[in-house]
């Protein structure tokens, strides 16, 4: 069996892993023959031969030697530009960039077609969790009705530090990064944008729609005060940096990425520190929870390991959901049910709620508890990014034993 | 897009699962078109054509009309001929059947290969949880260090009530039967013949060896008793039922069924009632845990869908692992660190321990805790059947927070 010859692009913390997961796995009959990287002075962990290292794209792209290339770079617009390039070549390409797949999947799916090329990116999405592949290949009917989980092991990892460890914001935000689980601009992980562009991708292979990310409402984070995880904690629950699609009827599905309230009988109660946790529910099979590294080096490739071998036997994604004769819609026109705290905001003026349920007023801060609608959010939601607003989700059904 | 034309053995439990299931897949294109059952009078829960049933197996095995053979009956000697002929007359199979499976799996493997046809069995396996698909498509290279779980739900069961809800077992087993979770034959359940099943399977695809059932050391629950649950509660661990596979070095596995002493700090240790988990860990990616139930009509039905649905895309296992160049082989050259409770039996006559850690001698009850050899379990199995004997494995890495 000959070797796959593959050209990485990106050498930092996940395209090391890549090399070095590589090297270890005997019977992947892969090798890295070029690594292009946008620094080559920069020093790094891994050793590698200086002639395997390039700064030019076109050493990988037009290089008739390789057989796949593996695209693991931080900025979204240049692998937008390599994978492009790649799949017009007729060159199949292994991703890991979730921003930039989630901008462009589309356009990507077509290129896919119309090449005849695959492009596959499993790590993109939860690291070694197997979400991708499986909502494609195992969860390929249409029993689906819900993904819902953790998706950005470093906002987790700080709501971990202050649940259980009782640590302030601002140093558990410290230590994440201090870690390395954050990404390079930590808003992307504690501002939902991280969990966002996974489940704009996870979308499309849990049902076969693709959402653009802006249409979605995201709410992070980063305004999260002591009063509320009092308030969490005297409810004895944990508040999660949660994403969701949910078939909300035969017709509709919706999707957001919000904080929210997590009760103890749920299995994403103890996805804790950089962990991450999927809940896929259907008819039939009721849920099924999935759990495991969603980010870090070695994680993160052994998942590229696994989509490298699939090229093996030449995989690729058949987006068979994109065709089923009835496919659910996207609305945002659901009723949640949303905790705000607040304290200079009117908040009242600001959002309309069909109905409200509690109110709390005090001299320190105020809170809402409150039915709203998801369309009314978006359409707020430039008003939503005051410093002393915090919003979660109370998930409606929360005595069932669920997600 | 023509329909999958179904012809089904047995239509029990399983088997009236997979024909509700298909109809609520509207995208399955999938069509039972002939039900195969050994007694056509049985009243039945589902209402089906009359012309749909037949008791006899040429109806199906003879049909040229028939694209697909689903295979979920009881008896493993006649899902042996059935799946054995089917193959031979180039059919494809989705098979539910365990027992038939982990005995005649080197033969169905090589029958696969002759006649060119495909026969699917994830079901066989953990129910909805996709286990099977999963090590021999995603964990399919070599970075692989173990497999180990919950992989049945009734003695599960059984062992929940008994810890959680501290019933009595006899109460629990009877509930565990009434509720339908048992197996016809519930020694199957107890003694850990159906994990055994299921591991043997799993270890196919795990590693790519398959080892008989029979070579395999395998101990129930049947004997539990009251003094070994206060034991494991006085040291705030639960008695579990696990399967387990695990690579002991570059060239050697082991596996075994075995109750065991779970910490509160493994994923296992929450997983309760009739639930099935299993911890896969590997090289790089650590732990991935997958949870959801492992039995029952719909969840089991739900897995043989997407079997079904995979041969839509003509999916076939490769059994990639069985060629990988260096595969560990099969020792029983282990210790192991066991925890026996005996009264009548003088135990240290039976059993050759190589070191004994402790031993408590009461006149109700002894016990000892000491390490000893796989092989010397295995060679002593037959002395080990008595009613005053109960076995646990204590995990040698009982502080790690692992599998």
């Amino acid at each position: 069996m000959s070797n796959i010859k593959i050209g990485l692009f990106g050498f930092g913390v996940v395209g090391q892993g890549v090399y070095e997961v590589i090297r270890k796995s005997k019977n992947a009959h892969a090798e890295v023959v070029k690594i292009c990287v946008s620094n080559l002075q920069k020093p790094r962990r891994t050793e590698v031969d200086a002639s395997l290292l390039t700064d030019r794209a076109e050493d990988i792209l037009l290089n008739p030697e390789i057989d796949l290339i593996v695209e693991v770079i931080n900025n979204a617009d240049d692998a937008y530009q390599i994978v492009k390039t790649a799949l017009e070549r007729g060159i199949p390409v292994v991703s890991g960039s979730k921003a930039m797949l989630a901008k462009h999947l589309p356009e990507l799916i077509e290129l896919q077609k119309k090449h005849n090329v695959a492009l596959l990116y499993d790590a993109s999405s939860c690291g070694s969790i197997p979400v991708i592949r499986n909502l494609e290949e195992y969860y390929d009917n249409d029993l689906l009705l819900e993904v819902k989980g953790i998706l950005n092991g470093s906002s987790n990892y700080i709501l971990s530090r202050v649940f259980d460890h009782k640590e302030p914001y601002e140093s558990a935000l410290r230590k994440a990064q201090e870690l390395g689980f954050a990404e390079t601009d930590p808003s992307f992980d504690i501002e939902g944008y991280d969990s966002l562009f996974k489940l704009v991708i996870i979308t499309v292979h849990a049902l076969g729609t693709y959402v653009a990310p802006e249409r979605i409402f995201t709410y992070g984070i980063s305004t999260i005060h002591d009063s509320d995880i009092q308030y969490a904690r005297e409810k004895g629950v944990k508040i999660k940096l949660v994403a969701q699609v949910v078939k909300v009827s035969d017709e509709h599905f919706t999707m957001f990425v919000m904080p929210e309230f997590v009760s103890p009988n749920k299995y994403i109660y103890s996805v804790d520190d950089e962990y991450n946790g999927v809940v896929i529910r259907g008819e039939c099979y009721d849920r099924q929870f999935m759990f495991g590294k969603g980010a870090g080096s070695l994680p993160t490739a052994s998942s590229i390991l696994s989509d490298i071998m699939a090229r093996r036997h030449d995989y690729r994604y058949e987006y068979k959901k994109q065709h089923f004769e009835q496919k659910p819609d996207y609305t945002t026109d659901i009723l949640l049910k949303i905790y705000v705290r607040y304290s200079q905001t009117n908040i009242q003026h600001v959002l309309h709620f069909e109905q409200i349920h509690e109110q709390y007023i005090s001299s320190e801060s105020n809170y809402v508890i409150g039915d709203i609608r998801l369309s009314e959010l978006i359409a707020k939601r430039d008003q939503l990014t005051a410093k002393d607003l915090f919003i979660a989700n109370i998930p409606i059904f929360f005595l069932n034993k669920d997600n």
